[in-house]
């Protein structure tokens, strides 16, 4: 057995990959796994985890941390409080997003935000680039660059007035993950539509936060899902459509799949979980927790969404977790409880109730197998943003990033959370299933009851080439 | 490392799942994967593969071995011939068909069907039952007790006159599918189109094997896809379609998974390799040997496959092993070669060449990544027909069944094929690898060079419960 | 203005065609259609319609009248209450059914049939065959023969045992009216599934009527609206699908037509006005009125065929009128209220309320155009069964059938109206029109309060060649 | 027959309408249509047409004519040549754009296009307006007080720099339709995709004509329909898209139908006769002749549009008449035979051989009916646009506007066509028929040699609510 002892043994495990389901104990050395089999030799550590359920650490490819915004409004969780949550909840790799600002350089955006990771993270982390000033200066310099350095995905937005690209920026980013194997990320809802909806609706005084979902309909995703992938078509390069809310994007979706295009897709837990009557069905003001966009749709939505979790529609499972308090003038309340919902940050928190979530009501609830969760909250991501082997999976070589799963009843609470959101849209939910321990490249950073990781010691990323795809000879 | 010693180490591995693909050695114990890692005790015995990549032995769903039929063909293969040429291409479990002619009783099939296999395999076998008589006695007592047995999956076909099963019948098949958690295999195709064009084609004196695919054009697969969509839609049950063989057929399943129905597809080489050209383009009677059903299609339909591999379309890549001599008055010649083409054995081999196929061109071609080269040959035939995981993966605890691949230019010869059929369809095709080394169950029987098995040595696998969806609760 | 004097005026009407609506005076002569325009010379006899809207005599292409029947069950109406209810609800043309029983031939099935029409028609008629025993002396003798003799389009069944054809056969009939240029008409409903529910129903003792409707779910319509389709396909020829129910059919024509091919369809007023739930809410034998099939579907299905009828997917609008008493044991008792529901005679009636039903609620209340109603109800049926430019339209050399609106509030009530039928489905529905006049080549045979027609009058019509389709050079 | 005599008598036709076809004599009264019968009494004038086919005079909705433009190009025709063209093949009505420039008010864009109509035209004319330039004055006022004067039409532009409108600018325009009863019709293709490929052709030195068709593949056109549809579907309102080049708009507008909404389509004569090989197969200049956008597609596009001219999918076949001169440098050699297809004024001519190419190809060649002829190139124009039942059929009180049919072999030959532009791109086709006579208001304009129309005959029609849809009550 070579010659150094093992860390650590996880005995009795039955390990889940995207693949299969097999018992045996897991010998970790190095952060690393290194043995996988029955019988394994004592190692300087030892747990047994008694036949529970382990799968791969989940990695969260689209969470918002520490973000720089426009404007008053700034993000609960930096990556201090970020990862802790996350750690608690499973998730031992992040990759937010730094962020460009217009007429700033990507590489700039790209140092500042190492700045804010740096000494707080207590799980990995790497970062994907928010290109919204594509000058010239970025195309051919910065973001061919930037991607030798392993920041390998962007993300475009096709709507948002800060951050918006027109159809001809983002053909040119595009061509920029085409020629440089990156991947796109796209944000598609019509700006023009949304900001007409909204003109209308505030005009008929219709500014409570419940009217952000009509200022959203399916159709404004839809519209700009079909432009995007005809843009990627165009180009010719895979991309990634974020945060799906439901059918009438899926059939765009399925369309160019039929077509044989490279379309991959991500969904989140508000698309299963929550439904347009959460942002308030009067004029209450407390719906504004649950705005985000696409808002969520309806129980029928949430069903389709489900089939397409299960089906091979969906790629990648993530949180979008994007942190703003509710009671707080820098959060959701930033123009207190008369502001139109157009000023309503947007975003809500899911970092660490994104694994529970799928896992309860998915796995334990017989929507989809543990393979599928396997794939879709580690395996996928770390592949989708070149991550894998190191991350995602339980292999040997594979970094020791493990969950150790609890099955029991329980309610989320978020006074039990650890991000610094005064809220979680899931509040009262019961579930089957919470992370008895999370393991970052072999240690403990939670162990069921206690955060018991260490600020800094999250790790920075290089990204490599995605590896959904086979390689071309 | 417990007590016992390891029998066998595969040293320097590059392991492939249907997830990952990682370096390690392969530890086997009593013919069971018992260890995965790094720097391995020595085991009684030891092989080095120096880096090579080694994937699960294949587990072939779809094959005819020694099947009794009516009238005066013969199979050329039985379990001796059959499973040696399994072997030998990297295929070690088998599942072939136990058939019911009209009038026997399904457990008569099976037990005739054991004695047909018992001291001749050479690799492992399940069998799958063919129901062609769903009497009240068969569809009440014998498939129940059958299913319990071990006989998890059954096919019903919509054409063969000697097979096939009217509307009513496929849904009292399926209802005990339903009610006993089995999987139907449909042969999908209209028989009274196919009897009505034969019958034009034949008037019209157009009866050299040519004529074959346009007897069997792709409409009368739809036509049949969608109908048996719709009786398993009826009856609220998975269905699995057997042998797809382009777009439009493909359509219609895509349609079915829009709309939430469990329906998988298997495709097959000759759909991804050969062209109903290959039935002739003139009235020679060699492309006999190409007679299929459904026919090989064209060029652009074998793309369409391709993409569906690619994209999650096909679950299973079978051979449909139809094993019938060219030259032989009880193989193709069985009417000498003015017979018309309904009187043509149809069928062609392929158990050898299949993994060579897809490995060459899907894998190194670039089509495929390997891991799902890895799902749809082992991994989800091993899941769709319950075998998972102790068949179709590389994981501890699961049968040591393994191919070891050598990467080099070949080209087929059947001259090289140890079959007992005297042509194969793909004569000449240039292969990129062939495996170097199959193990079954830690045991060598193909060397790279020579078959080294053992028949005899095979043994039968009750199947479980289908595994490809979740398990409601 | 030529020699002969108009026996009629018509003056100031406003004429609806499926083209145009225009101001003028009709003049007849001899029964037809010789004069239109402004200020015409006087007639024999004078009406002033003072600006009311005139519209072609209807063309009800589907009807059942007389028909013979297996079993003790017998339609309430023949050609003498049939007609006579025909053109009191604006109706001068009929094409009922001569239905060939199994073992009888067609051309005794014809002379029958034209024994039951001579003497009692007071509106003109038509006859579809109904093949249900395709034998060869059929095919190749009398279906050329009679086609020839001017009966040009027959109905092929896909469910009733007594009358369906396989598909073998229907592609025998089909092949006929490629040869002859005739037009099938395909009842779409796959028997096998009906039957298969049928038996689980009574099994489970569900046997009152609204039962039919589960018996019959739209999937068991859309499945053999695809394989009708698949099969005209083959055969190269149009086809035209019967009483078409709700979406799922409608999706398969969809798609027939994008693919190029001339796929036609019909639909009927249950379809637009009664639901499922017609049949019933709970046991009671009441729903067995409106057992037909396929059944009455939902509300959201209504408005599927609403849109229908306004897009073009339909090309004709009839009744299905299939008349049998509901207090009646040769009706819907025929074996008493505890009957199963496989047994009640399937058919409502539907002649007489057909038009005013449709011109209401369609061009009245605002749903198709006054063009589309006539191009419906009139115009298209005439030119798909080759009568046309004789029937369905208003045009000079065209037969004088008229019927002029009275637009004014009512109620459907069955002691009302003029078949022999003791009820109607529509008993208590408003209207918003019915016709104030009648005429049956220049003679009036409804004068909004009386039938002023005569038994006998109506005159048998030979059809020609169907015109829906360009006649290829 | 009232007092008057009749002006002219059209003896012996057969006047075929959209929804028939019949023989009658046609008395013209005052210019319009005031009797149709048999046996006519005298009129002042006389024409014996010898049972040829007689259609209404064509509505061509969509041609150009002396349109202002930015820049040195000129458009070739003015209403002088234009009408003249117009009327000698067959074409009564035209409606060229009022094209608002930016800047300039559209009341200034109608009145300066009335001032290069009037004295000109001789045959009648009205207006669609051209908005490029929505302003509040322009959406509130003046659009508004135009459409009440009888400006019910306008289009808008997805691409061209000084015409293109932005999404939320469509929206704006689309509410003002809404509101108004106005009929909006969108230039369907992605400026910013144009452009990107365009930049990309010019820096790969691909300049020659043939290299605008590769700037403006069929998925700028399809991701701008679905587009065009989701902004109509949010307001709500019905659209039509003018000049569809084949199958991937085609499927986006089927699957717009499909769900209910009301979006119309036009194609033109250079979709059905010209490929993209007739802008070249080599840098050659000529073919600048046939640059117009979209561009024409393949032939297997040309059998999609004439199945969609067939089926009811398109609903107007229109010129789309842009009249540049080749050999002047102030039409298609703008910038001389080296300049870059960007340059090159987009357009072909096609006003007068609209009608005979589809009624050779159409009618006479098997295609469409003689009804569908009708239809689409003279009632549904009309209908779209308010101007039935005055213009687009043969009915009693429509406007004599008649074109007789000349059935001869004859061939396009520029040097016999009466524009102002110095080639056709149809020269040397073969055509089956010519008009033989063009009535503008019961005066003959074209005599089957000869223009005999009167310059400022032509009268302006103001247009009412388009009419193809039912009126909502």
């Amino acid at each position: 057995m070579a010659d150094a002892a093992l860390d650590l043994v996880l005995r009795n495990a039955r390990v889940a990959t995207a693949s299969d389901t097999f018992a045996c104990d897991i010998g970790v050395r190095a952060g690393r796994i290194a043995l996988l089999g029955e019988g394994l030799p004592a190692g300087t550590r030892e747990i047994d985890v008694a036949g529970r359920t382990v799968t791969p650490g989940g990695v969260d490819a689209h969470c918002h941390l520490d973000q720089p915004m426009e404007g008053p409004a700034k993000m609960a969780d930096d990556f201090l409080t970020g990862t802790r949550s996350a750690a608690c909840g499973g998730t031992t790799t992040v990759i937010p997003f730094a962020a460009q600002m217009k007429g700033q350089s990507l590489e700039a955006a790209v140092l500042d935000y190492h700045g804010r990771a740096e000494g707080k993270a207590s799980v990995d982390y790497a970062f994907h680039l928010i290109v919204s000033d594509p000058t010239p200066q970025v195309l051919t310099k910065e973001l061919p660059a930037l991607i030798g350095q392993g920041y390998t995905s962007f993300k475009v937005y096709m709507t948002y007035d800060d951050l918006k690209l027109d159809d001809g920026q983002i053909l040119d980013v595009l061509e920029v993950a085409r020629t440089h194997g990156a991947l796109a990320m796209i944000h598609a809802e019509n700006a023009d539509c949304i900001e007409w909806l909204t003109r209308r609706l505030e005009a008929a005084g219709r500014t409570a936060p419940r009217w952000h979902a009509h200022a959203r309909p399916m159709l404004v995703e839809r519209e700009a899902t079909h432009r995007a992938i005809a843009l990627s078509e165009l180009v010719d390069v895979p991309i990634l459509i974020v945060h799906v809310s439901g059918r009438e994007a899926i059939e765009q979706i399925r369309w160019a799949r039929a077509h044989g295009l490279s379309v991959f897709a991500e969904t989140c837990p508000q698309y299963l979980f929550l439904t347009a009557e959460d942002l308030g069905i009067d004029d209450s003001y407390q719906g504004a927790r649950c705005v985000c966009s696409p808002p969520p749709r309806d129980k029928a939505n949430q069903e389709i969404i489900w089939d397409g979790l299960g089906d091979g529609l969906f790629t990648v499972f993530s949180s979008d977790h994007a942190p703003f308090r509710f009671d707080d003038p820098q959060g959701k309340k930033i123009g207190g409880e008369e502001v139109a919902f157009r000023h309503i940050p947007n975003g809500i928190p899911g970092l660490e109730t994104r694994l529970p979530l799928l896992y309860s009501e998915g796995v334990l609830g017989g929507r989809i197998t543990l393979q599928k969760f396997v794939e879709l909250t580690a395996t996928n991501p770390a592949k989708a943003y070149g991550l894998h082997p190191r991350k995602g999976t339980i292999a040997v070589g594979s970094d020791a990033d493990l969950v150790v799963w609890d099955e029991r009843a329980l309610t989320v609470d978020n006074g039990k959370l650890h991000h610094a959101v005064d809220y979680t849209p899931y509040e009262g939910m019961p579930l089957k299933a919470w992370p008895g321990l999370t393991l970052l490249r072999g240690d403990v950073v939670w162990d069921g009851r206690n955060f018991t990781g260490h600020p800094g010691r999250g790790r920075f990323l290089p990204c490599g080439t995605p590896s959904l795809l086979p390689r071309r000879p």
